[in-house]
């Protein structure tokens, strides 16, 4: 079994290549996503980063539709292994894709605070998952999102890539 | 009057700091749109960065987001400046921020690729206007978006970001 410290990603897929959340990327944004107390959400705690500014002093959107995105997929693949009864890092390996990525953007992101992001399934943990994720700068909620992660089979993905 | 050659961000907002579009940022993507020649779409070209890789041989789609985000909002800006009969580069400034992103992932887009945004106002050009986006890998549909961005007082945004 995994080590239940770790963040969701370094337990079930350490070897993920992903700019936003894989744990092998030279670059990326290594996103680390944790269920929180209560298993209730997975929560994630990103520093600002002056590179990812949009207007002076603000955040750029598109940086947190990325932060949104693959949080909210280790959301659906957490309460995936849930359903079933397992540890991320045990086998099979679940993995799910962004079917839909919606992003609400309600106050401007102030530069310069720490993000908090709390996702979680609403509805059903099916092979379509409906995640809601909420993006809290300090105390103030200023982006929400409504978006559909979609379980795939690894071994298809991997002769996708391989097509590619 | 602004040189019609050159890109919107660079007649419109030469000054730009955002990492997805801006002009002036450093190490940003430094995204460039155009009206098409039909002058009914507005289109961006990006080169496959193989940074921004999602799974090994994919495109990461919170990068497309990024992409989509930025290119979607220039699209409005363009439609904006349009339906004043001015060009872009000419005072007042028109400036929209995103109010909601929605991005429907159709197909993986493959790394190795040229990938071309198209992007125009469906429906009303309005204080929200509603863009909807393509993005093409080569000749394949990869990505659809539809979103809706927001015109914005400038002074405002200033305002706000020195607040925060």
């Amino acid at each position: 079994m995994s080590d239940p410290t770790l963040a969701l990603q370094d337990r079930a897929a350490p070897e993920g290549t992903c700019y936003g959340c894989g744990s092998t990327h030279p670059s990326g944004l290594h996103i680390k996503s944790y269920w929180d107390d209560a298993g209730e959400q997975v929560i994630a705690r990103m520093p600002s980063n002056p590179e990812f500014v949009g207007w002076p002093g603000l955040v750029y959107g598109g940086y947190i539709a990325m932060l949104v995105d693959c949080h909210s997929n280790w959301a659906a693949m957490a309460f995936h292994y849930r359903a079933e009864g397992r540890e991320p890092g045990t086998l099979p390996k679940i993995d799910c894709v962004t079917g839909h990525l919606g992003v609400s953007y309600r106050k401007p992101t102030p530069m310069g605070v720490e993000l908090t992001l709390k996702a979680w399934v609403e509805g059903e943990v099916a092979r379509k998952s409906r995640v809601i994720c909420e993006v809290w700068a300090g105390d103030v909620l200023t982006v929400s999102a409504d978006s559909i992660f979609v379980r795939v089979d690894t071994a298809a993905l991997a002769q996708q890539a391989a097509k590619a």
